[in-house]
């Protein structure tokens, strides 16, 4: 096996701990928390079957791949809450110095290209990077609608921070956004998510 | 929200649960048994990460949306082991029906569009179908062999067994299949796949 395949089935062996990687949200039915690997599969699936909801027209294949990648620095950076106020501070630190370390695994070329697609899907400003975002929005807000916001009530969480996050859906799908507000809306109606004055 | 997003978003929660379904392959670092969304996503990154080595271009998005979806149906068919002789008898059958339901949750057009990407992967006969086979081989394998092999002995896989799967992946990759033949044979040197004179 020559150098260059060995450097890509070791990260490709590396990035299996991200479905050790577990998140706040849990599956529908009640189930458990979701880790990193299904919560990126799902994203990318939804991607693809959501993508005449984008605002602008994407290059689908990038939209995907910024969601299957966008969190393979928390095997080293671990995850961080979207409403964990402390853990945010360090945040962008912790998973650079992940980020650096995960790709160097990867040849050279490689690892600026992947970095690279992740880099633009962090700086928020392009079509992809707009969508890919909505999807990281959408995907954990459906499971949590389907438990009957089960994730918002066990964390207490306040209609000013879920609208925080939330409402930058609309910069990759305006369709998206109106879907996703009034899933909020009937949350809050509930009590599951907490109506502050 | 409209008639056509409500029924994606229904067929995008259906899907969660594929979170569910476990297959016979363990994670690495001798870890619980995969499910088909991580084992999904693994491969979809691979598929990106590997399209040098495939023998024919390949249309990498149609690749990984293959990755991503190939497993959906044994939400409702369960997963059959690729040595398991009696499952493969009506693995066909029961998968047929099976996608039919789930699919006929989406709009008309992309139930047709979402089956015939399957149905492609499934036919075998693409660039397209056998590269992203070649990671529905290569993407176990590797986690097995990380794991010294404990998914063959528990089975008591032969090297005929493993072969007659493994050897497909040369349709796909030549120079997958190399690195597939190296690692079957320190497999088998090993005695984790049953060497039949």
């Amino acid at each position: 096996m020559d150098n260059r395949l060995q450097k890509q089935l070791t990260f490709a062996l590396e990035i299996d701990k991200a479905k050790n990687i577990f998140r706040q949200t849990h599956l529908s039915g009640h189930g458990r928390r979701e880790n990193d690997a299904e919560h990126s599969w799902h994203m990318a699936v939804m991607a693809y079957l959501l993508r005449e909801h984008s605002n602008e027209e994407v290059d689908i294949a990038k939209v995907m791949l910024m969601c299957l990648l966008h969190d393979i620095v928390e095997i080293e950076a671990g995850d961080t809450y979207a409403y964990d106020a402390e853990g945010l501070k360090t945040q962008k630190e912790r998973e650079n110095a992940a980020k650096e370390k995960i790709y160097s695994l990867l040849p050279e070329d490689q690892k600026k290209e992947l970095m690279s697609i992740v880099d633009e899907f962090d700086a928020y400003t392009t079509a992809e990077a707009k969508f890919a975002h909505a999807m990281d929005n959408l995907q954990p807000l459906m499971l949590n609608h389907s438990n009957d916001g089960g994730d918002w009530r066990e964390h207490k969480v306040t209609a000013k921070q879920v609208y925080g996050r939330q409402e930058k859906t609309r910069l990759g799908s305006e369709v998206l956004y109106q879907a996703t507000d009034e899933i909020l809306r009937e949350n809050i109606a509930k009590g599951s998510i907490i109506s502050v004055p």
